[in-house]
């Protein structure tokens, strides 16, 4: 197994600290600029950090925003390490060095202080040498049970369908949300439906699941429904989503 | 306990004709006008049904299409019988008779052969006499630890939520979908995701809970990403709600 450094102190350095940890291989260090945040990350996973010079290492996974990873990796001086990037949305030729070039791309959102479990994370590798990737596959499936590798054109589709499965799912969660708030009723009371609905497409397909009143494509109901909303970007949602479903339904 | 007869045979119908037997109070009698599928249901739950005649109960549940209530509302004619419908979206005075009008809505997605617990399920009751609200409050109360008033008002709105949050996040799923068939990619993948997000917001509410490239302000990948999209439809969502996440969070 290799030698890690985690850089970055943010969301996903710090699940994949935990995670690393968790599977036994604690990363020899963490290096970021943000000396609070690193040391506050190194400190509960109880690792070394850095904020200046790079601890040695053999594998340099960058964790941190997609800004900032070209500029991070152009550090790494060690032509026989492996440098890594977890972004869903950049090929592996943004790092800027002379060494093994690689993506490690965790799918999956991650929160602060949420508990996750790692071994069912999908991770997506991509090298441009056989044995990185081969290495890389098995760091990951110390973490992972659910480990494939994927090009760069495959990746960033995934980090695509991520955001409309994930973030703007969640934003949409958000509508419902702001929705009960102005009737004053508990959000909680949705919580069984959405988890229902999530539920629903580990068995079904999504295209297949559909239900409510654009698929059985009941005017009536929608008319209702968009009088009531007073929001106008709401109502501009209501109406493109219950369109694109007429769309797809064919109706 | 009031003897009920079930109106319907679709999903609405099966599954609270199933939550009535497992809560111990079987209805006396399924009534349709679909033949083929009131019998499949009355025989899947063991209790007698009928096409013409209404069976004689003390509680009718519409469980109907919202088009159709208002019509076979008109079939009861007993003035002591309590009639409930189970719609979001229409007030009790859609029910054309004279007898005790009700709604008796559960929040949840009904879709044929999923395996549902009941005891989770939000009931919102509503009944113009204060007693046969107390009955049908019990009533739901057999089945579910979580049973409210709530009025037209109140129900209409949690029905425009429960789109927002169950029926356009489906349709978002499928969006995920179609981008993974592109790609050759299972869907399977997503679904660690998908029930992250959903269980994200049972702690934080969904307005804190915003990941993405949207929220991060991150135009670089927004750009990318909408070049990615060949589907006009597609676009235009991605679009939409990006400029949602944008506005929500004044970006």
């Amino acid at each position: 197994m290799l030698k890690t450094v985690i850089i970055g102190s943010g969301n996903v350095a710090r699940h994949l600290a935990k995670a690393f940890c968790e599977a036994g291989l604690p990363p020899v260090g963490i290096y970021g600029r943000n000396e609070a945040a690193v040391k506050e990350l190194a400190t509960e996973v109880n690792v070394p950090f850095s904020t200046d010079e790079l601890i040695d290492a053999e594998l340099y996974l960058i964790c941190t925003s997609d800004r900032a990873i070209a500029e991070v990796s152009t550090k790494i001086q060690n032509p026989r390490a492996v440098v890594a990037h977890t972004s869903g949305s950049l090929p592996t030729n943004i790092l800027q060095g002379n060494y093994h070039k690689a993506a490690f791309y965790p799918l999956q959102t991650f929160s602060k202080d949420r508990i996750l479990d790692y071994s069912e994370i999908p991770f997506f590798i991509e090298a441009e040498d056989p044995a990185v990737g081969e290495k890389l596959m098995k760091m990951a499936s110390a973490i992972s049970t659910r480990v494939s590798r994927a090009d760069y054109d495959q990746r960033r589709h995934l980090h695509l369908a991520a955001v409309f499965a994930c973030n703007f799912v969640n934003h949409l969660y958000a509508q419902a949300e702001k929705i009960c708030e102005l009737q004053q009723i508990p959000f909680e009371y949705l919580l069984p439906l959405i988890k229902e609905t999530a539920s629903k497409v580990e068995n079904l397909l999504p295209k297949n699941a559909q239900t409510g009143p654009a698929v059985r494509n009941d005017r009536n109901v929608i008319e209702k429904h968009e009088s009531l909303i007073s929001d106008e970007m709401q109502l501009k949602m209501y109406r493109l989503l219950t369109e694109s479903i007429y769309k797809t339904y064919e109706l």
